[in-house]
């Protein structure tokens, strides 16, 4: 097993970060031929997932689940005591970010083959920030 | 690989319970430095996710996911055929948690790192009982 | 570790499919005895998850993802700039799959026991298809 970590810094209060690269330069870093890689992030306002990087789609992701669990609970005739409770504080309204992240968790696992990330044609690696702008850490396991 | 796994008892319909300690415990049982710690709940009305335990936020986060999948569908003009194949069943009324766990998956993964779960800062890990109370098993599994 | 793989025909536009015998097919050809069983798929139309093979009850869970995430956006009062960006392309009038894959990803992972797969009582894994009919393919590893 080979272990690293990287960080990033997210620019807007909700963003998805390509992150596909920084894996597989840790994936050849390791040397590992076959296996799988492990990427998992400490956060409870952000999380890993995997898709198609095409800006159109990505800003679609972001408006629809912003739709399912919005900055502002109003809209949607919900109440955020989660944000009640910090109302003073500015960095703590982030009840739709928590939201997100407990559906979509902060791990991905994508298999190795010949040393290289076993993706299919079209898939992308995401960070997916939901209470930017911050700096952010990912942490790395491939196994193999 | 070490291998062990405990019961758990939900009290309430819907219910966010921590088992950080217990997973830290099996970790520590194990004995391993390194490596992750895979935990898998054999329901399919309950689930497992990562996020932060604050009283206000696991009711905000119980609350909103229920109004994505209502425990009574005609609130979204939905139907369950589900619960209406079982409507004579009181204990089979329970669409939304299989619509939930569907979504969430009964597993999570989280790394180790010098005999001790790295998680970050605010996470904790959860055991989501989605159609309680009844009794759970999670089983674990530390790889190193 | 032991690699296998799979194709598979949807023939629906949203469809589950139960890949269970498949992937137990798998662990048993590995002769691995205790460990886990990763599978994953290359598609970002597409995911992987676990629940219970019920009909009903799958139509529900159909039914009530696409509820959230329509194929036609205007149900929410939303807009999917992918799909009109391609709007001249029928094969890419598919974001809700996209905003679903992304939710749910494509993987699975589950504990092997004795040779078995360690699934509960209720639990099937499924190939969910969100932008079928399509030939798909499922990459498999036995780790133990």
């Amino acid at each position: 097993m080979f272990r690293d970590e990287f960080s990033l810094r997210s620019r807007e209060r909700v963003e998805i970060i390509d992150i596909t690269s920084r894996l597989e330069g840790i994936v050849e870093k390791s040397g590992l031929r076959d296996g799988f890689v492990l990427a998992y992030t400490g956060h409870v306002t952000a999380c890993l997932t995997i898709n198609e990087n095409d800006r159109e789609l990505l800003e679609d992701i972001k408006e629809n689940l912003l739709r399912l669990a919005p900055i502002d609970p109003h809209l949607v005739n919900s109440r955020y005591r989660h944000n009640e409770k910090y109302s003073s504080m500015s960095g703590e309204q982030n009840t739709h970010a928590h939201i997100l992240a407990t559906l979509m968790k902060p791990s991905i696992i994508v298999p190795i083959e010949k040393g290289r990330l076993r993706l299919g044609t079209w898939q992308s690696l995401f960070f997916f920030e939901l209470d930017g702008p911050r700096s952010r850490n990912v942490q790395v396991q491939v196994w193999g």
